[in-house]
């Protein structure tokens, strides 16, 4: 029998790390959720699905970037949320999810022109093959469908949190492109980017299930809290892979991030506990390419960053994992206890 | 009494073309609207007064747009829609009209982006001074602020209206985008696209203020009707103002659309009355800039495509005239006439 693509990513994390008991978990609930998985992807496989000769550019670009499935785990949040409260993968459910991908998908678009990125997902982004003119469109077009979908579900407050979510979304971006090259070791700054950035989608998602499923303002709150607290998590260990030995199999381009100018966590405590690497950081970016990685990645390590940017996910994940202990047990409060550790334990 | 700037642009188009009529109109038009018009420029030049010092880069471009006013003819329509019905500038008409307006700018700024424009209104484009990365940033940005006004009026037809229309688009420029350079005579193409990047909002513009207005279905749909074909004259004498002597003046570079690669309607019709033309054209944009005008602008006004282009804007005018007949007589529908006839007669 096949394996579900969305959760292939994921399984293959804990046979890495030898995770067997996250392993297991994740088999319960690849079996509890199969066939809403199977949905999932037949319904944002089927968006662009009218014959590659009727696409124009903007939706080959947007087809182009669906068709290389990441983890899906905001969908996956959407999906596991509503099933805390009984709701199965019915209209509301799957439009939802798949909103949260289209939006997801819709800023990778964007920050691919935005951030001039190269690789996307182990390949070239979409705008290196169809154009950052597509690209653009391309986002703008998945964020309007993603916008169409929630709508008619119905729900004015789930629409209501998406347009918040997409507005902080684009501020977040914008400070984190104020911001780009400096590397100046501000804590606040780069704590409000990511939960503009990651975390809110992570908390929509999340709370937009609670929605569907109608469970009680508590434990909606609960979700609100460990959908915030799962992003961090997640965001911070994205930034820790950039910097980690094995990054040339991120499916994006090892140290992208570094040679985009982004702060990320680790390059905070770094520069926090040897201030003159700082400068040393700006000058190597202005050289370009060649002088990005070895001595200065030495050097960013030495100071013990990526360790302590791993430990502050786990305190993340641990209170994600109290906020969702909270919640009714069962097969779907066990699956979102998984997808947090398999978020933290990821290496790509 | 300082005039109001909306209405400066049309005035001075019907000074420079003796429209005394016209103009006596746009003077009614004027004491008619103009607490409504300063509590428009209001709304939109309040959106970004927190402080230059606060606004990131993505604010900055967007309030740089928004800061060189157009003819506010979208917004001009909402209000005037609403009115027809009795409805003044309260905050639905204001929201709605600062939508129009704002859905209008972020389009320009993701179109400046996928077209590489240099200049808009007479400036350099956003782009220039903030960058590609500001500008598709502000323009998700003033997208996100129109739905949120939008949703906030608690109109959801209204919403879903608007939706609709972004869409169509965004579909309309990757249509353009697919056909750039090509310069095929193709009328349905270029009738799809220009449907969908400038009528489709003047519609949604006049259908909403109907509907702020309560206004019956008949009339609604009248609005409809004469916002499609205003839309589509108001783009068609764009199209010709770009070929036209005095382009210097128009706020874009004379013959950008032509340097871009746009299909527009007087080279439908001059490619179609002279199709050598086609493959000139293509070479010229090859070479690049220096070739572009003189000799070949010179064939192109001798099919006789510019007077045809003003004829076709002209038809639909008079389109839009008839509909807009079959409202209840009164200021608003004398002044929405001044608006159309405004928009055909201009040069700039």
């Amino acid at each position: 029998m096949r394996t579900e693509p969305v959760l292939d990513p994921l399984l293959a994390v804990c046979v890495r790390h030898n995770l067997d008991d996250v392993a297991a978990r994740l088999n319960e609930m690849q079996s509890f959720l199969r066939d809403d998985l199977a949905l999932l992807e037949a319904a944002i496989t089927g968006l662009h699905q009218s014959g590659p000769n009727v696409l124009d550019l903007a939706e080959q670009a947007a087809a182009y970037l669906l068709s290389r499935p990441g983890k899906r785990i905001r969908p996956l949040c959407v999906m596991l949320a509503a099933r805390l409260g009984g709701r199965g993968f019915d209209r509301s459910v799957r439009d939802i999810a798949v909103a949260a991908e289209l939006v997801h998908a819709a800023t990778l678009l964007h920050d691919d022109v935005i951030d001039e990125g190269m690789d996307r997902r182990g390949a070239p982004a979409a705008r290196m093959s169809y154009g950052n003119a597509a690209s653009v469109l391309a986002g703008d077009h998945l964020l309007i469908t993603a916008l169409r979908r929630v709508m008619d579900c119905g729900l004015p407050s789930v629409l209501s949190g998406l347009l918040d979510v997409i507005a902080e979304m684009v501020a977040a971006e914008a400070l984190q492109l104020d911001r780009r090259g400096r590397f100046e070791p501000d804590r606040a700054a780069y704590l409000r980017v990511i939960e503009g950035k990651t975390a809110a989608l992570f908390r929509w998602g999340l709370v937009s299930g609670g929605v569907v499923g109608e469970l009680s303002t508590e434990h909606k709150d609960a979700l609100a809290c460990a959908g915030t607290a799962l992003g961090l998590a997640f965001q911070l260990v994205d930034d820790a892979i950039d910097l980690e030995e094995d990054a040339a199999h991120t499916g994006k381009t090892a140290l992208s991030d570094l040679r985009e100018g982004k702060l990320t966590w680790p390059l905070v405590i770094a520069v926090e506990r040897d201030p003159g690497l700082q400068s040393v950081i700006r000058d190597c970016i202005d050289q370009g390419e060649s002088v990005i990685g070895g001595a200065l990645l030495a050097r960013i390590r030495a100071t013990g960053a990526l360790a302590e940017t791993r430990a502050f996910a786990a305190e993340q994940a641990r209170v994600a994992e109290a906020a969702l202990a909270t919640l009714n047990p069962g097969p779907a409060q066990r699956a979102l206890q998984t997808v947090v550790q398999t978020a933290l334990n990821r290496s790509r």
